[in-house]
């Protein structure tokens, strides 16, 4: 292609800084190109041969000119306004575009020693691109100044409101993908919007990069008339402002002036809502915020054909338009054209160095979007003040016997840390926050929301600590927004609905794991997710709502960031969820029982309990350990579990009198994991302590029944290991019959503990047929009275 | 309440219509309320009494009226019309609404001869909905009628349109929570009609049920000025028309004036589309479809306040209004007060039936809703006309060594599926139709598209039988509605990003179960995913594509409906595939590669190969098998595994001549799991024949390795099997590295192979060596050349 002419269209830039702003995007595409095919002769200046050449061409270039154009004008307003600002890139595979960026801003070569702002420099930086050793292709932890992969796609604006909540002078400009904003998840978060509070949160600047296609295909929005497109961004709260062309001058301008429109907006909303008493009335709708839909040509400044096709502008231009410029001289001509259009020469100097006038233009220090702790949120982190969790707990005067909520009490404490958290812990639910039982929350805040108010709501408030919308994924979404740019949260959710941000949680994992290794990235608070409302309590909601497979996905991500926990009442979960809040870089999933359950263990055994993460319950085992092994190993881990095992230890107590029973509890279900494959890891040595190394175990399980089996199939006793738990059997039904339905039961317990204790088999066949009458008993009699039997629902621990 | 007064509000419905309309309302609400509470005295005969309550009140009638407002001016449309039409509940938690309109209809008593149409009848069906034994709450595959469960909310708009592609004419009627309307599914759903082909697929009706609030929250939707909603869902490409009222009369007039708009709007759509040659311009954006905006008080017509706080109209009305009915004297007076506002002594005679004048309003046979055919979709099912897989397999002169692209291989066969399956078979692609190699299928089709066409956009088609949308939600859910309506699809993703649907997935195969139990429903075909872009060939993208644990997530549901394979080859998947489309009723999973790869089986041993599911690999082995045992067996599953297994057991019988090695390949993972867990399972006698009770096994796995020790922990030889996998390690990077990150290469396998047999040990600690330092050469030449080394990438079979 020639070199396009910039010409000297009107605009609010004077002539020179349109030729500055210009050079810089000249200077960021050229460094993307770069990446893209260069492993030597960064700065072309020999003849491009084709051992300069990257053998294997990996990156997607499309996008890159929009990023960098939105970036370069990003950084011309924020040294204009001295902006606090980050960048995301929704279309992040265009790691090119943002790697460039922070290389020219410095920030680059400050993180990486051996990637200097020089010729050496550039060719390492060309290098190690998609190249094995190197860096990923899209924008991953490795990037200066992005806290949002892009992989994935979906999530940028999630991400983006989710740093700006309680960030009042932070602005996040936000590039979302045409094809991204077809995906679900981004469909929904335009409506983030609503939940940010002009007055004590930061603003969004959403920037619809149209380029009119994905990977292979032209996007909906492109396709739909303008005014079509206009009124879907009003519809969804914006007002939009229309930035579109191909001559590079000419958007120049037109960016520059749109981006001072709306930042003039954003801060006249901010103004009003800071500055005025004019408290917004039940009927205000909360502001309309500004957007830019940003259309240009996607590959812009690409060779226009390749082979005879149109490649600029279009979906050819996706990922790399000239696949063989390694190998093919005429597309090794055209590389070198392309890259030439840029004028390096005039961007660089001698040695390698971005030429004085650019190394001027962008912010200095922590103005550099690339080097804004925000993106490196856990340096920004601060501890939670945290009240003690032992002033929450309930009395329990004899275990089994006195009942809470569980939830409902963890609530309280919640409470409290929302109450002395005021900026830096959020809890996000979707529309479960009552449901899951943790209400007492709204005690001391309300539930944030900028758009209308009815008569009848309750408890709204603009400035509220708690998000509810009716979308997992915008809980999830925001919440890891907020996480990422170094603040604290909570994600309460429904246990089988947490599976539809399995994909969003595996992102997040992969990027701690990825972030863990790399130097400059500090720690940020964990993921916390209390899963309520769960599988075996669906008394109303059924089949759909039965599914404990969460946790079989969270076991597949790296052990060194995945952390479950299963307490079985008030007090455990206090402890745990204390621990969880304090915790660094993890994901802790928390299964928890929000119906009246059994307390077991007093304030201070559920502190010990949770820091063994699995122990004996002696009080509830029938054999006093000295010297002798049990019969028979009763394991438990989670709510509805521990109140069957305990059940059937009863029964066995009653009328086995003879039989050794032990009584195990697992709280933190690592501990389960050979002690190298987890940090939570029981040593064998431990493990065959508290479970035996010869004895059967009966282990009632709240998931799956095979999770367990995948945790401890390296045991001596593996093979000794029985477990019951939930087998995709459900329906709108019971508690008990729930159970049953999936031998999880006490009785059923009772009966695999006579079908696997040696000792016992024929000499126990009256109380196994008397087990299995008391199971058909008890399902007749919810076929009868819709409820369980009394004398099943009403036991308490006897002893 | 005191019983509303209808008045005579002037409209459409002349003043006896307008009663008609209202009584068959009254009693659907009546047969509503009366699931909720009543297990007795279902028609008011005597006082109300405690014993008639049932002790459990376990449903939601928030969303009840406004369901059975729509379904009968639905009715009434199909009478006037006679449309062929559905009716999808998107808050399916408000089952009794949809069950009492089957009741009405007479379908629920023909498909349940215990729940007749009178008093006796009345009752069961009144007991049974909630109860243990009984139906679920939502609308569950129990429901007549249904084809959407509504459990997990979100997917309503893509049920409907996938039931309308290729269904002329179809008319689904489709109410949408506000509520569900958060969800980021449902939000980028609403596009889903730019697929629509207003000639050859059936129309849609959105009517969004904006009762203003969801569980304990006003909804998003209802605080926004009407004017913004009015944008966004013309944004969205509709015409909208709202019905706000909660005067039941003014409220019938509006309703039943504004669907005749529709419904004439539709028709000349439609009208237009099929009876001119008026072939619509790359500029027509397509039709405008018309939809309902109803706003109308939650719970309308229960009690407005109980105990002093307002419920109709407010989310108090969500679930169960009178919450202590059974045991309060006052809440049960409520409730009586409440059933009896309904008039039923007007709307049932003495036997309990619906009196005359509402048996005749609805329509009758096929043309009842609860009894289209469209919602049973197995019984409209006809099998595929599905070419010879075998004419499309490769030659394969000698194993490993010639190769091909398995997915475009497959790609031919399904160009012709297509082509010969004109009106029933989809393919549905989140934008990577062409990158997972498909693309022969654009050869007979286009894509499907009714917006507006760019000068460089490809294979755009109004009629297409691909839709790409990037959106793994929009396929899947259309996808399911497409099937569920009784047709035929697949869906092909990459594989990571498939956990975008898990609980999508989830959610499907749960109807799929509970729908086997129903008597009266048919199987439908099966889900079919194909899966590429695996885990291990992410080259440019690296950590955030890698991601295999579908598998798992997967394999937690119930085994009669779940399948997963893993062909190595060409000619194995296109045999897989062709089996997979001739199932029913499963979820299929077929994993395969898209690079070029080995062939390995020619036609017919693909066949007998994929037959067997698992079995030995003869030329691959190095022992003759009479009768002596191997010493060691080398087990894989999926692409990457089998050609690193080939590679390892070729180094074997090189330098270990000695060494008996048998190659197992698994191409249905099911077969790993013992028989009376899953119909494919192998007996323990098959699996110890095929992998010995007593060798060791070093198994190389395309997914998570732990996912093999789960499938066979139960097996004699379990503690001798030794899985390699994928262990979360990855980034961008040469294939061979990525294999080598995660010790699945060919070289690590040797070393595992030397490592647990007895008889090699400290003998060949000469070739462990040598294995290793391949190992660090391997890396070393990667990141020197940025490629794999030519000796490890231009590895072929060498026997
Ligand atoms: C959820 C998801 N599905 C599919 C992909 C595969 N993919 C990578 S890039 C891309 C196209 C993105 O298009 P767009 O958002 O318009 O970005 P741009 O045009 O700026 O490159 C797709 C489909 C993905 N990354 N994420
Ligand atoms: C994805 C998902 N998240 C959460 C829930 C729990 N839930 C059940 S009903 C409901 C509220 C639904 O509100 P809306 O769609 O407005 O229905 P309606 O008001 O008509 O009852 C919620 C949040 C669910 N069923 N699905
Ligand atoms: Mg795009
Ligand atoms: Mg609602």
């Amino acid at each position: 292609p020639t070199p396009y002419d910039l010409g000297t269209p009107e605009g609010v830039l004077g002539a020179e800084e349109l030729r500055l702003v210009d050079a810089w995007w000249r200077a960021a595409n050229y460094l993307a190109v770069g990446q893209i095919y260069l492993m030597a002769n960064p700065l072309l200046r020999e003849p491009l041969q084709a051992e300069h050449v990257k053998p294997r061409l990996l990156g997607h270039f499309g996008t890159v000119p929009g990023l960098n154009l939105a970036y370069v004008h990003a950084n011309r307003a924020i040294k204009a306004r001295d902006l606090n600002a980050v960048f995301v890139a929704g279309p992040g595979h265009g790691g090119p575009g943002p790697n460039a960026c922070a290389w020219l801003e410095g920030t680059y070569s400050e993180l990486y020693s051996h990637i200097g702002r020089d010729e050496r420099g550039m060719r390492a930086f060309f290098h190690q691109f998609s190249f094995p050793g190197g860096v990923p292709s899209h924008c991953a932890p490795e990037t200066p100044g992005s806290f949002h992969e892009g992989g994935e796609l979906g999530y940028s604006l999630l991400h983006a409101y989710g740093a700006a909540l309680d960030s009042p002078e932070l602005t996040v400009f936000c590039v979302v993908g045409d094809g991204e904003a077809e995906t679900g998840p981004l469909a929904g978060s335009w409506h983030a919007a609503k939940f940010i509070d002009p007055a004590r949160d930061g603003a969004v600047l959403p920037i619809l990069a149209l380029n009119e296609y994905k990977i292979a295909n032209p996007t909906l929005l492109a396709r739909i008339p303008e005014a079509e497109l206009l009124e879907l961004m009003r519809g969804y709260g914006y007002d939009p402002h229309v930035v579109a062309g191909d001559d590079p001058g000419t958007v120049h301008q037109l960016y520059a002036e749109t981006l001072e429109t709306c930042l003039d907006a954003i801060a006249e909303i901010q103004r009003r809502a800071r500055s005025t008493d004019e408290v917004p009335g039940p009927d205000d709708a909360g502001p309309r915020w500004p957007m830019i839909i940003m259309r240009t040509p996607k590959g812009w400044t690409c060779p226009p054909q390749v082979d005879g096709q149109q490649v600029e502008g279009t979906f050819r231009a996706h990922q790399v338009p000239l696949p063989a410029a390694r190998t093919d001289g005429t597309h090794r001509a055209v590389l070198e054209q392309w890259l030439r259009s840029y004028r390096p020469e005039e961007l660089f100097d001698d040695e390698g160095r971005p030429v004085q006038e650019l190394l001027d233009l962008p912010p200095t220090g922590t103005r550099r979007m690339s080097d804004n702790p925000v993106a490196n949120g856990g340096a920004l982190l601060r501890d939670l003040r945290l009240p003690d969790w032992r002033d929450y707990g309930v009395d329990v005067p004899n275990p089994g016997t006195t009942a809470h909520e569980a939830t409902k009490v963890l609530g309280t404490w919640l409470r409290d840390v929302t109450r002395d958290n005021p900026t830096s812990f959020l809890t996000m639910a979707p529309d479960e926050l009552a449901s899951n039982r943790l209400q007492d929350i709204l005690e001391v805040t309300g539930r944030r929301w900028q758009a209308q108010e009815g008569e009848f709501d309750e408890r709204l408030d603009r400035q509220g600590r708690v998000i509810e919308v009716l979308s997992e994924h915008l809980c999830e979404g925001l919440l890891e927004g907020y996480l990422l740019s170094g603040r604290h949260g909570a994600f309460t959710c429904y246990e089988a609905f947490i599976h539809i941000v399995d994909s969003m949680f595996n992102q997040h994992a992969k990027w701690l794991q990825a972030s863990a290794q790399v130097p400059w990235r500090r720690p940020i608070a964990s993921l916390n997710y209390l899963l309520s409302s769960h599988v075996w309590r669906q008394d109303h909601n059924g089949f759909t709502h039965q599914d404990p497979g969460f946790l079989d996905v969270v076991l597949n991500k790296d052990p060194s960031i995945v952390r479950i926990y299963l307490p079985p009442d008030a007090n455990t979960l206090l402890s745990t969820f204390d621990h969880c809040l304090r915790s660094r870089h993890y994901v802790n999933v928390v299964v928890a029982g929000k119906q009246p359950q059994f307390d077991y263990l007093s304030v201070e055994d559920a502190g010990l309990h949770c820091a063994r993460g699995a122990g004996i319950w002696d009080w509830a085992s029938s054999h006093d350990d000295a010297g002798t092994l049990p019969d028979v190993v009763l394991g438990a881990a989670g709510e509805i579990p521990t109140l069957e095992v305990l059940a059937a230890a009863a029964i066995l107590r009653e009328r086995l009198p003879d039989l050794r029973v032990r009584v195990v509890n697992v709280v933190d279900l690592m501990r389960l994991l050979p002690e190298d494959e987890h940090p939570h890891g029981l040593s064998d040595r431990d493990f065959d302590t508290l479970f035996t190394a010869t004895q059967p175990v009966i282990f009632a399980f709240h998931g799956y029944p095979w999770l367990v089996h995948r945790l401890t199939y390296r045991r001596a006793n593996h093979s000794g290991i029985h477990v019951r738990g939930y087998k995709e059997r459900g329906t709108t039904t019971t508690p008990f019959d729930m159970v049953m339905l999936n031998d999880l039961d006490r009785f059923h317990l009772v009966m695999d503990v006579i079908d696997r204790v040696p000792s016992l088999g024929a000499s126990a066949a009256g109380l196994r047929q008397e087990m299995a009458d008391a199971r058909l008993r008890a399902r007749t009699y919810t076929r009868e009275n819709g409820v369980d039997d009394p004398a099943v629902a009403g036991w308490t621990w006897p002893f």
